[in-house]
């Protein structure tokens, strides 16, 4: 098939769909778990197979061992996981059919907006294979049709997958084009001009990958670009809090994107707080990137920290724009919290930024003044996460500033539209309303519900 | 100033206008208004020069009298109106500071979802230059910066309105380059290249000069299109209902967006409703486009409508793809509602679209099954409408499928953003959550809270 062949394809079994109830899309969930179940060994066979070519492709220096490692689906309790994902996401809440306004606009006129799916979804992702199982599993509960390109690495494990999706989706009432794979980048070039198609894409990747796709697309595109999230040690910081933040921050999972990479201290912490959360971070074998006022104030300790000289260095510029993705932090030092706010408001991707203070004050500001999707108190910048949140899964973390932000889940595939009833015996037409003597006023009376009733 | 300068003035207004409380943004209006008001004649002259400007430009051919006739801010009672508009947006609720959701993520660890501002808005319109001042309404209210392009036969005015602005607003606690506008097309060809700045572009024009942004840019687009409206006359539509319904439908406001462009009809009513239809329409000097069997079916009337043969000629194809904007309308016959919602789905501009229907069933299929931001049964298509639908005004009416679909009113130009507080005595971090022994598990109960408590 045609990309364009495809995309058509998407969108008609978008619309079939429509009528579908969403309790026959949680039947189709458990269906697709049943077929992958029973296509288990033909799918772990073809992993072995871009297992082996991945192998080559590292021998060469062509791969790394880390996106080799992400390739398997059979290492430890990956593939039970996958399946039981999908069981996951079946049980969480529909969001579609949920009414956000209602109102009486006129006797026996009434006004819904309800939440309904977005359309057809471009999803380009990269290395780990399950990741189709996991967007075919929140597209088909939100209701939304999907096309799916992932890494070229793992072609052979994503077409069998894909393949096993469909052959279930055969077997139920949701259609079975409802979910698509697509290979190539060719591919992925001709649907990024489908926009008549195809209505949000999503690249989870690098921050490469989702620019490229901005430039290249009229569609509107939900990026989940990296991030560079920060810690503030204000000058009422608490020691205990400051050391135990900024080193979770740093340490639980550094090449997550809400791993912190900068640390701002306010310049009254020099000699205080900041010697005993670098001497923390020192044990953890966390290299540091110092701004000079931050460098000297550990030159000048006694003893000095044993690792000095091979984990601390002097901080460039560029090092408070880059996302270290590994246990590396660059620290700079500020006069004031107005200053901490500037930097980071400047130097930050506008993910996660985080304070430590016990100032209420100090903390009410930083919410609202750090331009971020996420501004936390006293917490590490690693809370920033569907699950944690409470959303059950995410779709991705958006840096982006409209539709969704931030940890999106399920709620994230979803929009709105309105649907409006006339009960009156001659039906409503708006030239009756308006100001002249005779006219009808609009009564905008609101009403309480949490479905539409017709 | 350069188009950078002025794009990053206006994220550094944003930012600085974080911490002002939504009263002082009120007042800031206010003080507009008051200033609009104090250069009132200076306005109007400038207004006239612009008018005479165009005057010739309609002489020579070059220029509408319709769109010559949108310049003057003299007319009637435009001016009174523009300022009232002022004073109305003011007293709107603040869109800002509403949490839409809150979840105690542990004992002592508090989150919230809370509306904030998208940012700088870059706004480019056409002609009316009381636009400028209805947006900088909005942008104020809503906490974001703007950045304003009129069309250029209306410069005189809306640079002197602008001015205006700043001057009031120089005035108040609202930075002084909060709003903006630029005069030139080159000026916004740079703007739309500084994602870094701008966060959200809202054309309010032309099909093309939508889809020509969408093209240049990947800062996201709200896209005002047109609107292709269609009514659908069921199996089961009342004729009564039928006939009120068309007619408003087209005349009310035959230019409007939500004006119908398509009536789609049931075969089962050719002889019966249509022609009552058709006669209410061309008693209105409404122009039909008809297919075969609706065209027959008023050639076979007794007697013949009397302008049928000025009034009535058979459709081309491409006649239901188009928004006619003024008293002529497609007509097109469908054997089932399945063709029906089939017809709709692939000629509407997905804008809105009514049935006309005593059967719930039939409704209740329609509302679901047509993709369009309106689905409406026995109600005219000019009922899709921000004021009408009760958000007291209106950006403007988005077809687009992310972030807000429908009659945008200022909740469209919010997003949210999450804070989060840990009352914890040491902090909180992930790395104490999790599976093992001694670990903590997420508690996730729901928090009742209008406003965030920090």
């Amino acid at each position: 098939m045609s990309s364009e062949e495809i995309a058509k394809a998407a969108k008609i079994a978008f619309g079939e769909s429509q009528l579908i109830p969403s309790t026959e899309r949680v039947k189709a969930l458990e269906t697709i778990r049943q077929q992958l179940e029973r296509q288990k060994d033909e799918i772990l066979a073809a992993n072995v197979e871009d297992l082996k070519a991945a192998r080559l492709e590292v021998e060469a220096g062509r791969m790394s061992e880390s996106l080799l490692s992400r390739l398997d689906l059979s290492r430890g309790d990956k593939w039970d996981s996958m399946l039981q994902g999908i069981l996951d996401v079946a049980s969480l809440p529909d969001p579609t059919g949920v009414v956000s306004y209602a109102s009486e606009l006129d006797d026996d006129l009434e006004l819904y907006r309800v939440s309904c799916p977005i359309g057809v979804l471009l999803v380009i992702f990269e290395a780990r294979p399950e990741v189709v199982v996991n967007i075919a599993a929140l597209a088909i509960k939100s209701g939304n049709a999907a096309i799916l390109k992932g890494g070229k690495e793992s072609n052979r494990t994503t077409s069998l997958l894909s393949n096993a999706i469909s052959t279930g989706l055969a077997q139920t009432a949701v259609p079975e084009k409802y979910i698509q794979t697509v290979q190539t980048r060719d591919e992925v070039a001709s649907l990024l001009k489908l926009d008549q198609y195809i209505d949000l894409v999503i690249p989870r990747g690098s921050k490469d990958l989702v620019r490229n796709i901005q430039n290249n697309t009229r569609i509107p595109v939900m990026g989940h670009a990296d991030g560079i999230c920060s810690v503030y040690l204000d000058q009422q910081a608490d020691e205990e809090k400051s050391v135990r933040i900024v080193v979770d921050s740093k340490i639980n999972y550094p090449s997550a994107c809400n791993a912190v990479e900068a640390l701002v201290i306010h310049e009254s912490l020099l000699q205080t707080i900041w010697p005993a959360v670098a001497q923390a971070l020192l044990r953890e074998n966390v290299r540091l990137l110092c701004d000079p006022p931050t460098l000297s104030a550990l030159q000048s300790l006694s003893p000095l920290p044993p690792n000095l000289d091979s984990h601390v260095r002097a901080s460039t510029a560029g090092d408070y724009g880059t996302e270290h993705g590994s246990l590396v932090l660059s620290v700079v030092t500020v006069p004031s919290l107005q200053s901490a706010l500037q930097f980071i408001n400047s130097h930050s991707s506008h993910h996660t930024d985080s304070i430590v203070t016990e100032s209420d004050e100090a903390a009410s500001i930083f919410c609202r003044a750090v331009d971020s999707a996420g501004t936390f108190i006293n917490a590490s910048t690693r809370f920033a996460d569907g699950f944690r949140y409470g959303f059950g899964t995410e779709v991705g973390i958006s840096t982006g500033r409209i539709h969704a932000r931030g940890p999106v889940g399920l709620e994230g595939l979803v929009i709105y539209k309105y649907m409006m009833k006339s009960k009156d015996k001659k039906g409503h037409i708006v030239g009756e309303f308006g100001m002249g003597v005779g006219k009808k006023h609009f009564k905008h009376r609101s009403i309480n519900a949490k479905a539409v009733p017709f």
